[in-house]
């Protein structure tokens, strides 16, 4: 299974990626192609080869052997494309609706050939434009409580599960959100990332005895817990999105973990987004955060009463309790979440695109004082509304 | 890895046994060997191969493709002989003095050939016996503290640990625990066993709506965290003892779970061995529980102060939520294991052999009503201690 650097690998080019597709037989004999590499190149190649006649297209996505993140390089390992293409067919087989078709995928070349989305719009972009995407919420909540549902020891059985779990073991990925989403922002690191300005709030987190042991108890959770399989990264900047629809994309993060994380992670990214809206603003955002919870939980709930295959599923106050601990957690990698982005090595364009510097540094100090209260008061929320409290609680 | 009736495997006889020990040149060339096969034959075949001159032996080990537990039998995977191997020799690199050396093994043939332990006891028959063995606590202690800790996230490399999971991941042999520890005994199901006397004792039992929710989240728990390599079926007939000396054998059921489930094990059989026990002859098992609980803390703190390879390590209250969380799931864990041991498929001697059978029942009937309590008021133990009072309580 060790695919690093195999001799088989080599990076496509645009006329390779063409070449593939032909070969594939994805478009019709002949049909005059326009092939163009529209990745950032920091992690992976991104090919769009589009026929020029219909203007239907496919995207082959190959990963390279490195990450570059702010001018720093890595080796990264190329099994994370293996990882990418199974964890979307492991969802398209209970949500298809809402992830990429998969035509193709070459363990060798770590390449994942797939269906092209361009004609929907990356969910924060739209965001930071003031879209709303009516549905969004109502679509993330279903992907994330029927993916949790049917990959748990409740919708799946139980040995199978274990396999799939094996197969999703993903130590490399996982040690990025380890250090740059538990670990680094809550101390004196190299990889943190702030205006000199914000130093003074910063080292206050450092210093904060009672947010490093809420903190260490989460990343405990995201090391040990395999409850169910997880997009592992699902930001806005994962979420294609329109008015009618909504796709996840980007799983190379996914590994077996504690339910929370995607539902905390997607919320975060709400409330970083409402962090940058003027307050007259921020009300879609809201909405979304409530109804994200609300359709997960109905969806879950649902599944639960009507496919478990535990035994204990009918035990009265079993699915309150399973419900009432992925909501106390999701709560908690909220805050992880919003206090990294905010400080950490990788940023939002929502806070960083805010152009008057004070707007920017407020809301970045309002993001701190969110992210902490979320972790440390995670388990006094009582539901999705105490997000509008304590959002305007921590408003200066 | 698929080994499950390969062609290569074929059960040993008593000469192929004795002519592997002299291929692997575990003897002087040309020394008279005696071998004797001396398993019970339900699961593994066990040959005793002993020098006659220098009566020195080993045992082969080798795995059946079933299991035969009173008188059903069913398929079952011969890898748990790889799980088995990989588990003893994973454990020797931490705690040497407390297993078994082992000397070679065969995936194909799902052998396994080691130090011959037969100078000791087996600790339940040596219990049972009224034996005390001295340092049998202070010896399971420091066994489950090293080796929890040096195969978790504070004492691995945690992408290493990750890896060294993906390895123990042992569905067949998981699912023998989650049947029979975890939900058989709780339900009205044809593998639990019991005398017709404890029938509405167990039925009980069987309605108890809080016992369920507080079973299924130990069982949860037992599915989903992957916190430290596990012995996983850590009673007193998987040691050998003397006086001196103690070692675990056995460990087929490894995986990575939960810190608490070994000591709630072993807890428990000390337990179960208290309830076979007139009072006056109970207390060698108290203290034992007690110091098993003070040296795994000791143990464990003190590697974690010196060896933690988590950056969170000195957060203060950390390790003392580590270790509080670890003595309640071990609590509720020794009530699964005392419930099951009583009225589920695998009985122990301790309460089998009572002879008197109102004695008997008496015994069995105290021990549903401690496993009881132990489960469901399990975050409500301050301590050792706590485990003298619910028996006392539990005893009318």
């Amino acid at each position: 299974m060790a695919i690093i650097q195999s001799s088989a690998y080599e990076p496509l080019t645009e006329q390779k990626a063409t070449a593939l597709a032909v070969r594939l037989g994805l478009f019709r004999d002949g049909t005059p192609l326009l092939c163009r590499e529209i990745g950032d190149g920091n992690l992976n190649l991104v090919f769009h080869v589009v026929d020029q006649e219909t203007k239907q297209g496919i995207i082959i996505k190959q990963a390279l052997p490195y990450a570059k993140v702010v001018g720093e390089s890595w080796p990264l390992t190329l099994k994370r494309a293996v990882i990418e293409s199974n964890a979307l067919r492991t969802f398209a087989s209970y949500v298809p609706q809402y992830v990429p078709k998969v035509y193709y995928s070459d363990e060798s070349l770590a390449i994942t050939v797939m269906e092209d989305l361009s004609y929907l719009q990356i969910a924060r972009k739209g965001l930071i434009e003031g879209k709303t995407y009516p549905l969004l919420s109502r679509h993330i909540g279903e992907f994330i409580a029927k993916t949790a549902f049917y990959t748990s020891d409740f919708g799946m059985n139980q040995q199978e599960k274990k396999k799939l779990a094996q197969s999703f073991v993903n130590p490399e990925l996982c040690k990025i959100t380890e250090d740059l989403v538990f670990t680094d922002p809550f101390f004196d690191h190299d990889s943190n990332n702030f205006e000199d300005e914000l130093h003074l709030d910063v080292e206050t987190l450092w210093n904060d005895d009672r947010l490093h042991l809420e903190a260490a108890k989460l990343k405990r959770k995201f090391l040990t817990e395999a409850d169910v399989l997880l997009h592992g990264d699902l930001h806005t900047g994962s979420i294609f999105a329109s008015d009618d629809e909504t796709k996840v994309i980007d799983p190379e993060f996914a590994f077996y973990g504690p339910i929370g994380f995607d539902l905390g992670h997607f919320i975060a990214n709400l409330l970083l987004n409402a962090l940058s809206r003027p307050e007259s603003e921020r009300r879609p955002l809201f909405d979304h955060i409530d109804r994200t919870w609300a359709v997960f939980t109905s969806v879950f709930s649902e599944l639960w009463r009507t496919e478990s295959v535990e035994t204990y599923a009918a035990t009265p106050g079993l699915l309150d309790d399973v419900l009432r601990q992925t909501f106390i957690d999701a709560v908690g990698f909220a805050g992880c979440e919003v206090i990294r982005r905010t400080i950490g090595l990788a940023h939002v364009a929502d806070l960083d695109g805010i152009e008057q510097k004070d707007e920017r540094l407020a809301a970045k100090r309002h993001a701190l004082r969110l992210g902490r209260r979320l972790i440390v008061e995670r388990a006094e929320l009582d539901g999705t509304e105490d997000f509008r409290r304590l959002f305007v609680e921590t408003e200066r």
